[in-house]
């Protein structure tokens, strides 16, 4: 046979003493197929078949691993990539939640439903990293310039409401999401004008311009609304000072002014559950549910019928975010916020910040579990901004050395928070004054009861009670300290602190890039890229504007 | 031409109009051949060429496929699964280093050395997650508990050293990776039969039986020897009650002892140093440098001709571990302690805890440095078993609501630590006793300058001298007072705390299992899981024996 016609598996030596024949075995061998002793162009027929088989299969072979290799390369690569296409982005914030703040819910968690050790938050399987948090003013930051860190993606100084520190504005990650189409959102349990929630679509040189951020909040802005559903606490800054639920020093009606410009207005409990958690509401919305903060939880569940609870107001919002952009080619940008973990902070008040730890968790499960549904792709991150009390899960008493424990059980019997119960105690001693009854035996008498019947606490000491007469301006700290020396939980001061806190993620496998020990305002950078969204030209835009 | 002749391309119809010369074009169009009209025989031997060419290529395409798909699959499930072969692990304990450790030391690192914020500490870049710390017994656990975590991969009671709540012995990752063959090694800064070193390589119901720990350490044990290398404190526990140095309660020589056993002894810095950073040292090795703790870095830096480094300790481990096993088909395990970063959260001393930390740090980039020259593949885990002190890096000194900050440069002013200033004054007051001066003029005068020199502290209060002078016994507790007030640096006991700690690694894809939040008994699972040793056997083996 001629060279031409040999079969050409490689590295297979011709020689002349091989017969086609043979050829036809070996290949029959390599391919599977039966030998047949073929003639002529039989031959020649079985060899081209034989290669074409060869090449067919290799082909697809070649189509199968490719399309395998592309994907898996798709999956590692996700990772500091953003997504193709339609996203939508929930930035959570539990503001002024430390490391210890996680430990302390968990265990009274277990301790309040007898639950085992391993039985933890949803939070705790899903960290994915620290944030390290000083501003560019201090290393303890406040929650203005952490929040800027976050919008902008910079430090600024203590106050800062996404100003800068050469008190230029900065554009928002918000701002610039809103501008390429997306809808936004913002969801808190303070006051909407509060530094988290202000410095995502509003810019003061101080965050105690709380007039004016509520001002740019509704439009009153170089970029006009940016914020299509509001929903939280801080009605009194909508209201003209006219009026006696309305805290502005000026006379503007913000709320008339929101609905002029479109926005749909409500302000209780019934129209949030007129709104069918989220399917009936129209958007641009302006849901403000208190004068100020929306209560603890630890009280709030006691108001349920004239207070949304964080997870209701999440779920109602993704819901209405989701619907509003089902037919858009951009999805949201949700910023939801844990205010009041920083305020039980502050407060040194260990029963009412467990609760509120519980209700973001409640809330970050609410997300988790929108997002397994929602068709667009979606991710959650979540940290905090900083730290508040330098709380601590164990507490010397006396000079002796201290035991190795402390007591969620405590918490667990506090059935109010220590501001609640101020609260009741500033009524009491008002109506006792109006009475005439200053009669310390009986306000003694009335302070036990108090303690016993809403915080647990059988065994007020005679200093305790005297502390509470003397000075009723501080009782909520002499309540909070009460609860957290039987608690044993220690508290270092009632302003912020410098502790790492951790940042959380629905997929960390999206947020790769904030896997580890990182600085604020690469959680901002990151908002930003994963959105694929231009903060500086919006930042361009608002100093154009703001000349 | 005959259906068998026709070019196979595949879905292209054959046709009774299409000659040879039309399908020869195609064929070049899709091969960029050029066309030549050929004739008979040559015709066929295109059509093979071509076949076998497609055949060829879609092979080779689909090696290059199959490998580099294999080699992305190994990548990824690297994660979980244990390495093949030889290997070494290194498991560092940050004792006490509870997550405002590292902020705090962060920052007064870049203030030192006047680095920007971006500057980090190494321990930083690794971090892979968080570790639950309860023990059995309490929410806040000791050491003991801590490391019987780690070493067991179990919980027990606090105090318990390997031993479960049941009074029985657990085997330890150590124990079983010498039985496999493995070499081991403890280096600490504390007494080598301290809780975390102890749990390692001895079982006692309580930690405070360290006589019989020792006995242990040096092959005292139902296992015989276990542990190769011993780098650290606690001397006095191994030297009869006979001699003056000495700690124990009986008169064993257990120096003398080990000796025998084939140990080598040393007890000097002299003698540290002649073993050219671990080239020259045989195993089994004993090297004790302190009669109990090697000083506190802070301390230490100025007696660096008596006592080595955490980080000198650790590189001569590693090199000596590393040269005995060179020849081995199994490496080693190491357990690397930074003992005193608890003892300065006991003595809730910042200053000292700052030196701790950094001594740790670059501990921990001598063992990266290790892992990245070492031929063995090897893994660095690191975590704490606890916080000590409830450090908080902010602290309100005053009824009034405090700032946000607190003060670096207080940290960077002290030269020694509180415990280091109370032995001066102890034996300042010992000596002026013995000469009948005890003026307490002089004895303020005395302190002021003490605390000036020693830790830049120049405005001592009289209410600070007067509880020095008063109550010389807690001396060391006043001076970290002194410098933590002015650090404005917050302190919640002078026990533990229940914070969950960090966990870091030098490569978060091998110490996959550990990212994100865990149990510390999750620590001690990955820790004979990647090993790939059974600890389950050496549990049954002590059993059998103890019994």
């Amino acid at each position: 046979m001629s060279r031409n016609q040999e079969p050409l598996l490689s590295n297979r030596p011709s020689s002349e003493q091989s017969n086609d024949n043979d050829l036809a075995e070996e290949d029959a061998l390599l391919t599977g197929e039966r030998v047949q002793r073929p003639s002529g162009n039989d031959k020649i027929k079985w060899r081209e078949w034989i290669l074409f088989g060869w090449a067919f299969a290799a082909t697809a072979v070649v189509i199968v691993l490719a399309v395998l290799y592309q994907n898996q390369k798709t999956t590692q690569s996700h990772s500091s990539s953003t997504p193709s296409g339609k996203r939508n982005l929930i930035f959570m914030v539990s503001d002024g939640m430390g490391p210890t703040s996680l430990s302390m819910t968990r265990s009274f968690r277990q301790q309040q439903y007898g639950l085992p050790y391993g039985d933890i938050l949803v939070l705790d399987d899903h960290l994915i990293g620290q944030s390290r948090t000083r501003s560019s003013s201090s290393l303890v930051t406040d929650s203005a310039a952490g929040a800027t860190a976050f919008s902008c993606g910079k430090k600024s100084y203590n106050g800062a409401i996404s100003i800068l520190p050469d008190f230029t504005p900065c554009g928002t990650v918000l701002e610039a999401a809103k501008k390429e189409g997306y809808m936004t959102g913002l969801v808190v349990t303070t006051r909407i004008t509060d530094a988290t929630p202000a410095c995502f679509a509003s810019h003061v040189n101080l965050r105690q311009e709380e007039d004016l951020i509520a001002d740019q909040l509704i439009g009153n802005h170089p970029l006009g609304h940016t914020v299509d559903l509001i929903l939280g606490g801080g009605r009194c800054r909508f209201l003209p000072n006219t009026t006696s639920a309305s805290c502005r020093e000026d006379s503007k009606d913000l709320v008339e002014e929101a609905k002029q410009k479109g926005y749909t207005y409500i302000d209780n409990r019934k129209d949030f559950d007129s709104l069918q958690t989220g399917n009936g509401l129209k958007l641009p919305f302006l849901g403000l549910f208190a004068d100020e903060d929306i209560p603890y939880e630890i009280d709030r569940r006691f108001e349920d019928d004239t207070y949304p609870a964080l997870r209701e107001m999440a779920e109602t919002a993704l819901k209405a975010l989701s619907a509003a952009t089902k037919n858009s080619d951009k999805g949201f940008f949700l910023m939801i916020e844990g205010s009041r973990i920083d305020h039980a902070g502050h407060g040194n008040d260990p029963a009412a910040q467990v609760h509120e730890v519980l209700s973001y968790d409640h809330a970050f499960q609410s997300v988790l579990s929108f997002i397994e549904k929602e068709q667009t792709p979606s991710l959650l991150v979540g940290t905090s901004d900083h730290e508040t009390g330098g709380l601590s899960a164990a507490r010397q008493l006396h000079e002796t050395y201290p035991e190795y424990l402390w007591y969620p059980e405590v918490l667990a019997n506090a059935s109010h928070s220590a501001h609640w119960l101020a609260h009741a105690y500033r009524d009491h001693l008002a109506a006792s004054t109006s009475r005439g009854d200053g009669d310390k035996k009986k306000l003694k008498h009335y302070l036990r009861k108090l303690l016993k019947e809403h915080m647990g606490v059988h065994d007020a000491s005679s200093t305790e009670l005297s502390t509470l007469i003397a000075q009723p301006e501080i009782a909520s700290y002499v309540f909070a300290d009460i609860i957290s020396r039987r608690a044993q939980i220690g508290w270092s001061t009632h302003g912020h602190s410098a502790a790492d806190v951790n940042i959380y993620a629905s997929d960390s496998v999206s947020a790769k890039p904030l896997v580890g020990n990182h600085e604020n305002t690469e959680v901002g950078k990151f908002l930003r890229d994963w959105l694929d969204v231009d903060v500086d030209a919006v930042t361009k835009e608002l100093r154009r504007k703001s000349r």
